[in-house]
C-alpha cells in the first residue's frame, strides 16, 4: 500500500489547489514539489473556481483566515465537490477563536471533505461543533498516548462515520481512520514541533496523495502521514551538531524529495486497528 | 555586457518595489538582497504610490492576485510610468483563470511595461489577449525546443514590437527579445522546476537589473536571466548526496550572493539571434 | 540578567500573537520556536481579539500593512492593553509613505506599547509624528556611530520618557532605553542586513522575552537584542566558503535554537549607559 500510493503520486504529478495561510505557504509549495506533485495557490473568491477546476484536489487551511479567504474557501470547496475532486480541511486553531470555530463548523456542514486533518484539540472542536469554542471531550484525553489510544481510535472512527470522511489526528501517535478501519502511525520526531508548519505541509501532502489515489482515501492519507513522519526521522538522522530547527526544516523537505517506496516501507511504523 | 550589467547592480544597490505573491515573497526579497539590490513590498492601494516613488523600479507579479492587490498594481504601475521607472510584469498563471487573463490584459493595455516575463504558455496568453482564456498559438509549440526555437524567437520579437516592450520567455531554453534582437540563453537546470518560485525570483532580479542599467533593458534582462540560470547550475554543483529541493533553493540564492562578473561570464551560455 | 531572561523564555514557552508582514512571517515563526516560544499569526479583525486573549503578548509589525490588517492592529492592541499583555510595535518603513507614518502615529497615540523597535530612521519618524513623513532630526545623525552614540542615547531616553515605553534602536550599534537607563549592544554582523527580516525576527523575539519576563521590559528587550546579535555572530562563524545569505538565515535561527545562558553571556557585548 505505501509503495503503491507513493509511486502513484510520483507518476501522475497531481496538481493541488491550496487556500492556505501565509505563514507556511512556501513550505507547503516546496513539499508538494518534493513529493512529486505540483502546487497552485489562490484565495481570491473571483479566481478560485477557475483555479480549482484545473486542479485535481483542494487543500483548505484556515491558519490565517480572513473574510476574503473564507468566501474563497466556500466557493472553491463547492466547486471541487461538484467536480468530484478530493477536498481536505486543516482547521488550524479551531477552538481558539469564535471565528475559527464557526468557520470550521460551517465548512464541515456545507462542504463534503474527503479528509479532515488536525491535532487532537482541533479535531475535538470539529466533533463538538460551533456551540463550544474550546470544547474538550471528557471521554478522550487531550494527548493521544498508548493508554488513551483505544479511546482515541474509537473517537476517530465515530467522527469519521458521523461526518462521512476520513479523520487524521496527528501528534506523537497519529491516527488515520474511516468508520471501519484505523491506521496508527508511530513515525515522526518531537522536534518537528519546533518547526512551523509541519502540519500544514502534511495537509498539502495528503491532498496530493488523495488526488493520485482516487477511491482510496484512507490508504492515501495514511501513507502521506507515514511519509511525513518518516521524513522527519530521516531528516533528523542527517542533522549535524550545529543544526537547529531552520536547517531541520530543509532536511525534512529534502528527505521527502529523495523518498521512494522502498525507503518508506523500511521506515514505516504503521499498524491497522 | 554581462559583467558590466552585474556590476552596475552591485555598485548602485537598486531599490525595487514588489507587488508579488505571498508564496515566494521571502525568496524574492532574499534574492534581491543576494544580487546587491534592496527590496520593498507593499500591496495596499493607499500605500503603493508613495512606496514606488522612493524606489527605482516596480515588479508586478499576479501569482496570488486579489481585488485589493489588483487595484494596487494599477495605481503603482501608473505612478511608476509617470516617474519613468522601469516596470516588469510577471503574469503568473495567466490563461488558467478568467481573472488572471483579464487582469493581465488590462495591465498590458493600461501600464507601459519595460519587460514582460513568463513561461511560454503565459506569454502566449499575453499575446492572445482577453478573448482566449487558455489560448494556444498554433504557430508556436508549447515548449521551446531546438526545433521550435526559430519560431519562438520570431514570436517573441513580434510580440515585443507589438507591445513595445522586452519579452522574456523562460524555460529549458530562455529567450529575451526586443523587436530587433533576441538573446537565447541555455543556462539552468531542470531541477529548478522542483523549487517553488524560481520564476518569481528571476522577475525580482530582472527588475533590479533594469533599475541599475537605465536605457539598456534588453541587455539588463538578458543578463539577469543568465545570472539565474548560472546560479542554478552553480548551486546544483554544490549539492551533497542527501540534499533535495529545499537545500537547492538555499544554494541557488547563495550562488547569486557570491556571483561576480568573471564567474557569470565563465558560466554564461548566451547567444544573440 | 541575560541568563535569567533567556531561561525564563525557555521555561515558560510564551505564546506570542503576531500581526506581521507576509514577507518574513515564516522566519518570525521559526525564530519564536527556536527561542523556546510559540507563535500564532492572525490579522483578521474579527479574529484578533480572541487570539490575542489566549496569548501572552502581541507583536505588531506594519511591514505590509493594509486596511484590513490596520484595523486588526487597533483591535488587537486595545484588547492586549485591557488584558495587561505586553505589546511591541515594529514600525517598518514609517516615514517612507503617508499611510505608514500616519498609521504609526495613530498606533502610538491609541495603543500603549511596551517596546517600540526600529532602525534609527523609523524611530525618528516615531519621534517626529505625523507632521513629517520623512522627518530627519537634525540633532541626531542618521546612523548611530561611536561619535553620535551619546546623542542617540539621550534621544532614545527622551523618547522613551515622552511615550512611556522602551525604545529599541537597532543598527551597527544597538540602543535599548527607558527614560533612565540605556543598554548599548555591539553584537551582530553587517551581513545580517543582507538577509530579509532580521529586524522582524528580533521584534518577535523581544515580544517573547517581554511575556516571559513580566515587569522587566528593559532587561527583557536588551537581552533579546543581545541574543539576536550574538546569534548573528555565531551563525556567521559557522559559514562555509560557498554559503551566502540564504544559508546564513538558517544558521542564525539554528544558533538561536542552540543558545543557552552561558553561550549568550560569553558572546554578549553589552554595557549600561
Amino acid at each position: 500500500m505505501l509503495k503503491e500510493c507513493l509511486e502513484n503520486v510520483q507518476k501522475t504529478a497531481p496538481l493541488v489547489h491550496n487556500i492556505t495561510n501565509y505563514v507556511t505557504v512556501n513550505d507547503v509549495a516546496n513539499v508538494l514539489l518534493a513529493c512529486g506533485g505540483s502546487p497552485i495557490m489562490s484565495d481570491e473568491p473571483e479566481d478560485v473556481e477557475d483555479i480549482t477546476s484545473i486542479c485535481g484536489g483542494l487543500n483548505i487551511n484556515i491558519g490565517t483566515l480572513n473574510q476574503r479567504s473564507i468566501e474563497a474557501m466556500f466557493r472553491a470547496g463547492k466547486k471541487a465537490n461538484q467536480l468530484g475532486h478530493p477536498v481536505l480541511l486543516d482547521p488550524v486553531g479551531t477552538g481558539a477563536s469564535k471565528l475559527r470555530t464557526e468557520t470550521t463548523d460551517r465548512l464541515v456542514k456545507e462542504i463534503r471533505f474527503t479528509v479532515i486533518r488536525g491535532n487532537i484539540s482541533e479535531i475535538k472542536t470539529v466533533a463538538n461543533g460551533s456551540g463550544t469554542t474550546k470544547g474538550v471531550d471528557a471521554d478522550v484525553a487531550d494527548a493521544v498516548t498508548e493508554e488513551t489510544l483505544p479511546g482515541a481510535v474509537a473517537f476517530a472512527k465515530g467522527l469519521a462515520e458521523r461526518l462521512d470522511t476520513v479523520i487524521a489526528i496527528t501528534g506523537a501517535i497519529d491516527i488515520v481512520a474511516d468508520k471501519d478501519t484505523a491506521y496508527v502511525i508511530r513515525n515522526g520526531r518531537p522536534e518537528m514541533g519546533r518547526i512551523t508548519g509541519t502540519g500544514c505541509q502534511l495537509s498539502g501532502l495528503i491532498t496530493a496523495y488523495l488526488v493520485a489515489n482516487p477511491g482510496n482515501a484512507l490508504e492515501a492519507a495514511a501513507t502521506a502521514v507515514t511519509l511525513m513522519g518518516a521524513a522527519g526521522e530521516i531528516g533528523w538522522s542527517h542533522m549535524q551538531a550545529l543544526d537547529g530547527n531552520s536547517t531541520y526544516r530543509n532536511r525534512i523537505i529534502d528527505a521527502i524529495y529523495h523518498m521512494d517506496g522502498e525507503i518508506l516501507e523500511a521506515w514505516a511504523k504503521i499498524e491497522k486497528m
